[in-house]
């Protein structure tokens, strides 16, 4: 019988038709869900991969990353053509390779970046509507810059942590935020070592409150320093979210 | 009774889900539907309006034009408002103004832009599938450059033309093509008097032929020549199609 072997995929998705990465008993419209039956068909097995990151229903990703593994003799870099075959279109393969055995992407010392994407125009744009949250009030991403870096360093994020959340600490380190302009969007880009339930959503829920001119910048180190969800702004849409990257910082074992 | 008034509307909207623009007994599905009917909420007038063009099922546009009559009192410009708020979001009106009571978007002499966009990319980002055609062959974009300039100027242009049409004559002026990479994108803008049916898509599909490597930039000299259908390339897909914008060029006529 053939050794088992782990593979390592990243994952580019369109988030919008799914109820978000996590498997699911109530609806089959995971995109977990999807990759275990690609890979059931590919390789007979019944898998089930072990992802970095359980993004939120209508979230979108370039750079998810699961494991899995199998005994089939695909190398590790076909999966990347054999699964885009077997996946619908709003989710791709765009990377692919045998990694270590005990590689987890949940247990490793990691590094994330998300983007918040908001359309600032006053008429939202039709083909960006599943892809950007649509704020028409003008915003001032000086005064957003100069708020978002309140929140860099080690925090109790408690005032940005949706209140279901199930977490052992709030404590989270931020490494950047940047609020910049690409076009007719306005980009929030966030990087840490971890992230809270709704969070990234919260603080740009936050940002926008205070880009439109609500309280000055200092106004997000009251928040952070109150501890309470209800001090923040609201969480905004998952649309305008997508997971851009993953690092792992100690490196990937090799197999 | 009030007098009628003729209302014009600049119209952006996502094609994806749409049998096109034009009105079919089949479905309801189409954008002159969607806007007969929120046109028909506001003023309570049985309304059935006038499109300057009527693109494809799938085809987007930013600037598609419409007129309509109305004996309503909401002032032209407030439309916009009004009209987006009975829209679904995969339509919006980014215009509106009261014209001439003789103005006809289609009896006018206009220039029209279209965009055709292609993501020149080995793997298919899934957050643009539905707004680009994806072509993953590398493309030399001087060579589809110098191929678009024999297009420039008065063609008869049936090698460019779906076999299927009754347009009484197959010669258009394309004022203008260029081929340009905007990030993954390589988009190709073509600017002109008038387009035949499926025109900008089968210039398009050929285009890629040629980018691809296929007969030199001289092929598409041979191919308008021809003037057969056959002698051209493939009809690109409609999602990569936006119509971007009309111009009237003898003005629009104040009301």
């Amino acid at each position: 019988m053939p050794q088992k072997r782990r593979i390592m995929l990243t994952v580019s998705y369109d988030g919008t038709a799914y109820s978000g990465f996590a498997l699911q008993e109530s609806t089959p419209e995971t995109i977990e869900g999807k990759l275990n039956e690609a890979i059931e068909r590919l390789t007979g097995e019944k898998t089930l991969v072990i992802g970095a990151s359980r993004t939120d229903a209508g979230v979108h990703a370039y750079g998810n990353v699961v494991v899995f593994d199998t005994q089939s003799t695909i190398p590790g870099d076909r999966f990347m053509f054999a699964m885009n075959h077997e996946l619908p279109q709003d989710i791709r393969i765009t990377h692919s390779r045998e990694v270590g055995a005990d590689f987890h992407p949940r247990h490793c010392n990691t590094e994330k970046t998300y983007e918040y994407r908001i359309m600032n125009t006053q008429i939202s744009d039709p083909t960006k509507r599943l892809y950007a949250c649509h704020f028409s009030m003008p915003l001032d991403i000086d005064v957003m810059n100069e708020a978002a870096a309140y929140l860099v360093g080690e925090h109790d994020f408690t005032s940005f942590c949706n209140a279901q959340s199930q977490a052992l600490t709030h404590v989270r380190t931020i490494k950047d935020v940047t609020v910049t302009r690409r076009g007719d969007e306005v980009v929030i880009s966030v990087t840490g070592n971890g992230f809270l339930y709704n969070m990234v959503r919260i603080i740009a829920g936050t940002l926008m409150q205070i880009g439109r001119g609500r309280g000055g910048p200092s106004e997000m180190k009251t928040i952070l320093e109150k501890k309470n969800r209800a001090a923040a702004g609201p969480t905004a849409p998952a649309e305008g979210l997508f997971l851009i990257k993953y690092e792992f910082l100690d490196g990937i074992p090799e197999p």
